[in-house]
């Protein structure tokens, strides 16, 4: 419908002002993005996958916050059809899948099907289970889930209340929910969808004197039929619904499920590590299922690549945006009527933005490093030497704690660096953001999976310092012995500078290292020679799983640095990631200042010279904001923002929405409080809305 | 429908749980909330109120989840349209149509018409205009919003773009938006259901020896008519609708709006201080709209008082729900079997809820001492005499900021804490956390208002140092009075103490004066001795508000201790209050140590004893958590959370709501891939949900 509004323009012209800053900047985008994102051939893929999903008009997005929930998982199940059949069609292989369910972006019905079920039964199943179970699930023949988490518990897999216990007469596991909390809560997929399930429950076998009694031999996983393949309603003795609605995950149908004595044969447990025997149930345990961790540092480290392209997704949303949108003159300008400064150049914008832009390569390089270090630890593996994996392990759980903070807290910075429009359903962070908030919590929660990392850097300490000459196997051993070298001359007088400027960048890293193994020395004196209770550390040991974590970060971003003086890259690209790398290490530094005048003899001064130092830093990174998120290459069709678009069509776009695309305005309402009717002329006294209710 | 999970109990009592920690504590919680909560009747009027609405269906909360966001606002619309109908019914004054809104928390579709825009008229129409318009507005015959923000123009007003020319022939004014980004945006109830609306436009008129062209007099308010009064609709030369959904305010109809060359009477701009001449147009200002800054201190103080009932809230659920939540037993415990431990009891939760659950009341006593301020002020104001206001106006701008903050971030700080379930919808912090996130943007964004605090506080600093023996005129300027003759020795070495267990109440309350005196000096010194450029001290400036908000907030809670001693409350609730000061004191000098170290002479020796002092604190301070949270109040209907709700039935609720309630349950859907059917056996190629992309 055409109206006076049709020919008019916005005040300044975002277009042109993003052309402006790419203008302004002398980085080879496409350059930048090829050395990102080249792996797995990353964006070559993203362009085909984006091609075919952004045609299709059930892919489209800008709907989606005017659906309810009900609504989302429809269109979820029907978009998780939809991609099965336009894979086949397109004949896409599972990384396309995965990249198409990426630019989809939201939690398919279908996900854990092909993730936690088929890895489940791939590792656990015993070969002969894998060859009856393994085609129907490749065919989608059954679409499965995974019921481990409870009602009542989460992280604490010991502590699951079903049961499944061993009846020799009939030669069947009776799997039972004994209380209300012993209900699976949470297991995605099986709300709704899921034929099949992965059920972790505590297997409970005849005690062997006393056959009225039972013995339970902790967790174990049973693969059963949950719903009937034709009418699809649970099987009698199960009760398996939808838990509701959520923050995020609108399309996931998330579940609860309970059993009242539901037998299954004894072909149900998955027995590639442990059986029982067919008569009084003998239990077996069969090798060791060390692969399980092999693959979960593999899990981490694509935790750490996903955080980096969600918090680019943000930063480049907000650096787009704050590109674009003016608000007030410079204070010091001589004359009234200045022009609006453009809100970017806001050293209190800058100090929410910059960091964050600098914090995506900061977990880029680190997310390549574990990958690479999880292609070689494979090979060792397999050979049957888990040396290294207690280190990975520790690693990776300290960098999904912190880099799923990073990334979660990015987000909301992001978001209310942008002020009023960052509120707005356009500026493309609402469903982001609400999917993203489960994440420091899922996988092991960020807070608890820490006592874990502290945990074993506690008894590495331990073996290097009673073993002070034993050649080093990890690269903790060897900081932590380097450390107890040096530890009663401090930090060796060469790190340090009379001011944060002067900080090598080679320093920076040691500084963060002799943190890390300055806490850690402090935590194995507490607890190993003091004896304090685990308990009443654990906020100390919290901070110190951050600071081996920021370590890391800072560390894998030097020696990535030192390879780039070695590759194409043309200049400026190379000094700007520097660039980066600084404001990234200063930045983390004077936000834990305390930390390092704790652990370090860095001077106070040097440390009160960081929000100078930072703001230097941010002068010098600004011009290159816009194209630095360019490299990251992250489509339209994905940000799904009108203020981030690449284009800068800013206030276009929200005034397109709003104005055409918004289907609350196709509604005449009657405001008359007298007056039942709601809709204007329908008589309706809320009748509809009220049902609902 | 009966079925086998009817007769299941949760493993653990939760309604136990929660009598066994009420028992657990001497607080008397009636006692407390009526000290807390007396003010106005507000408990009363809580009781009396709730009594009413939560027999309403129309305002029963639990689907609203479930709800999409069109029939949000249908919903909206419908409570707003009924409490106006129960106003009458039960004869409520308008507080009691305050707790109404309160109660019902979501954003109302009128609300605008009893906030700015009845006040609008009311502070700045003439009294002809003000007879003519406020018998329609108290009687809702018209609904109005209130227009100022627009498209491209948030918190600077004098940057708005819409346009009102006088015209002297026809003795009217063109309202016009010459831009896309002039269009009207974010105000409330114009949407869709203002008929309405305060319009801000700047002033243009004829110049006085150029008739051809025009002068600007700044932003102006008119009162125009946007809807026609019969079927709804916007008037000819006005576009107006919803701008689409949000993060939040779901049921609130925030608009748009454009004008194209719309003329309006004289007597649409209000003129109680402004006016236009009849013939040519010479602009007019009468008076001086002080008592505009008397009503912000006014709503400021709500703000903060409103904080703290959101903190509360979100601190009610957290605090409940994880003494209910019981994971992993002690790391420490003799046997592997040992009991699991409540949640609450682990300090890494601890250091997340308890120092917010001290917060309420920091903001409580602050809040409080604004309502006091506000009423003595106002008869100062009476009379003529507006010294009071800037320091009031600096302090209210600081601590909107601050208290907007620590709420905001606290909820999702309360949320986390709670693991799984917190990401679960009927945590209750859903829509809470929607809507609050609004809060740190509106009413002055909380980064950018600092800078008025910084501002006024780099002025009054200028004034002490150059008059350095005048009378102090205001509390701030006491303080820098006070820190001028004392700062060549720093801090009094008598406030300094050897641990932060030692330090006396009173000089938690010094250190925090002396560092805001300090920063403030700081800033003075750069600023206007050496010159630096506004611009680059933005991020120091924002510390500085932050600073002297929090001493503001420690001084306020200390001076309330000490009232608290010649009160009736009984022991131990203010020995107990007394321990929340001290958490959340040392709780925020801890997260700010540094500024400490900078501008106190206090030893780094007793800062970094702040860790195991707050670990004590908490270790007292638990055992009443939850009689603490009980004392605020915050009824069921309210908390709208199976995690918080006062008698403990966590799990029963969260399993009640997942089988019984969800309306997705009641579908059965075809996962099969193959078949583009969604809801099984209806044929249907998840058409009903295409069409609506």
């Amino acid at each position: 419908m055409a109206d006076f509004t049709d020919h008019l323009k916005p005040a300044h012209d975002g277009t042109a002002t993003l052309q402006a800053e790419r203008d302004g900047s002398a980085i080879m985008v496409d350059e930048l993005a090829a050395h990102l994102l080249s792996r797995d051939s990353f964006l070559q893929r993203q362009t085909k996958v984006l091609a075919v999903l952004s045609k299709e008009s059930l892919f489209q997005k800008d709907q989606q916050l005017n659906l309810s929930r009900p609504e989302r998982y429809h269109l979820g199940l029907a978009r998780a059809k939809a991609i099965q059949r336009i894979m086949r069609r397109e004949h896409w292989d599972h990384a396309d899948y995965s990249m198409a369910e990426y630019l989809n972006d939201e939690m398919s019905p279908y996900f854990l099907h092909m993730s936690m079920f088929v890895t489940t039964v791939r590792e656990q199943a015993s070969e002969a289970q894998q060859a009856y179970w393994m085609p129907k699930i490749l065919n989608y023949d059954i679409i499965g889930c995974y019921a481990q988490t409870e009602l009542g518990h989460g992280s604490n897999v010991r502590g699951l209340e079903t049961t499944a216990t061993w009846d020799p007469k009939s030669k069947e596991f009776d799997i039972h929910s004994p209380y209300l909390t012993a209900s699976k809560w949470w297991n995605g997929s099986m709300g709704r969808t899921a034929t099949h399930a992965i059920v972790v429950a505590q297997l409970l076998l005849p005690t062997k004197d006393d056959p009225t009694a039972y013995t339970s031999h902790g967790p174990q996983t049973f693969l059963l039929q949950i719903r009937d393949t034709k009418n699809h309603q649970p099987l009698p003795s199960i009760a398996v619904g939808d838990i509701g609605p959520k923050y995020g995950y609108a399309s996931m149908d998330n579940g609860y499920m309970l059993f009242d004595h539901h037998r299954v044969p004894k072909s149900a447990m998955l027995s590639r590590y442990a059986e029982v025997s067919d008569e009084v149930g003998t239990f077996t345990r069969r090798g060791h299922p060390a692969v399980v961790y092999g693959s979960l540092t593999y899990v981490r480290g694509q935790i750490i690549m996903h955080a980096r392209l969600v918090l680019a997704r943000a930063v480049t949303v907000a650096v787009r945006y704050c590109s674009i949108r003016r608000q007030f003159s410079d204070r010091d300008a001589k004359s009234r009527d200045a022009p609006e400064m453009k809100v970017i150049d806001y050293p209190t914008v800058q100090i929410r933005i910059l960091p964050l832009l600098a914090t995506t390569f900061a977990l880029h390089y680190t997310g390549e490093y574990f990958h690479k270090l999880y292609a070689e630890s494979r090979s060792t593996i397999e050979k049957g030497d888990f040396g290294p994996l207690a280190e990975l392990h520790s690693a990776s759980s300290g960098l999904k704690s912190l880099c799923t903070t990073l990334a979660a807290d990015g987000i909301e910075t992001c978001r209310r660096a942008m002020g009023g429009h960052g509120f707005g359903g356009r500026s493309g962070l609402v469903g982001l953001n609400a999917d993203y908030l489960s994440k420091p919590t899922v996988e092991g929660d960020n807070w608890m999976i820490t006592q874990q990392v502290a945990a074993y850097l506690i008894k590495t300490m331990q073996l290097c310092v009673e073993n002070p000459d034993s050649p080093s196997k990890s690269p903790t051993e060897e900081l932590f012995r380097h450390y107890l070298e040096n530890k009663d001359h401090r930090i060796p007088q060469s790190y340090l500078a009379p001011t944060s400027r002067s900080i090598l960048d080679t320093n920076i890293v040691s500084i963060f290292q002799w943190r890390a193994a300055a806490l850690s020395y402090i935590a194995y004196t507490t607890r190993v020679l003091e004896k304090k209770p685990w308990t009443k550390m654990m906020i100390q040991l919290h901070a110190l799983s951050r600071a081996y974590s920021e370590q890391i970060l800072v560390t894998n971003f030097h020696n990535a640095l030192t390879d780039l003086a070695h590759s194409s890259l043309s200049s400026p690209t190379p000094e700007i990631l520097g660039l980066c790398f600084r404001l990234f290490s200063l930045f983390t530094m004077e936000q834990s200042s305390p930390s390092f005048l704790l652990t370090t003899s860095i001077p106070h001064t040097c440390l009160s010279t960081l929000p100078d130092s930072i703001l230097d830093l941010m002068t010098a990174l600004r011009p290159h904001a816009v194209k630095l998120v360019d490299a990251w290459s992250i489509p339209d069709f994905l940000l799904d923002s009108a203020l981030g678009s690449y284009d800068g069509r800013v206030y276009e776009e929200l005034f397109d929405m709003a104005h055409r695309r918004n289907p609350l305005n196709r509604v005449t309402f009657n405001p008359d409080w007298r007056s039942e009717e709601i809709v204007l002329g329908s008589g309706d006294g809320g009748r509809h809305v009220l049902a609902k209710l």
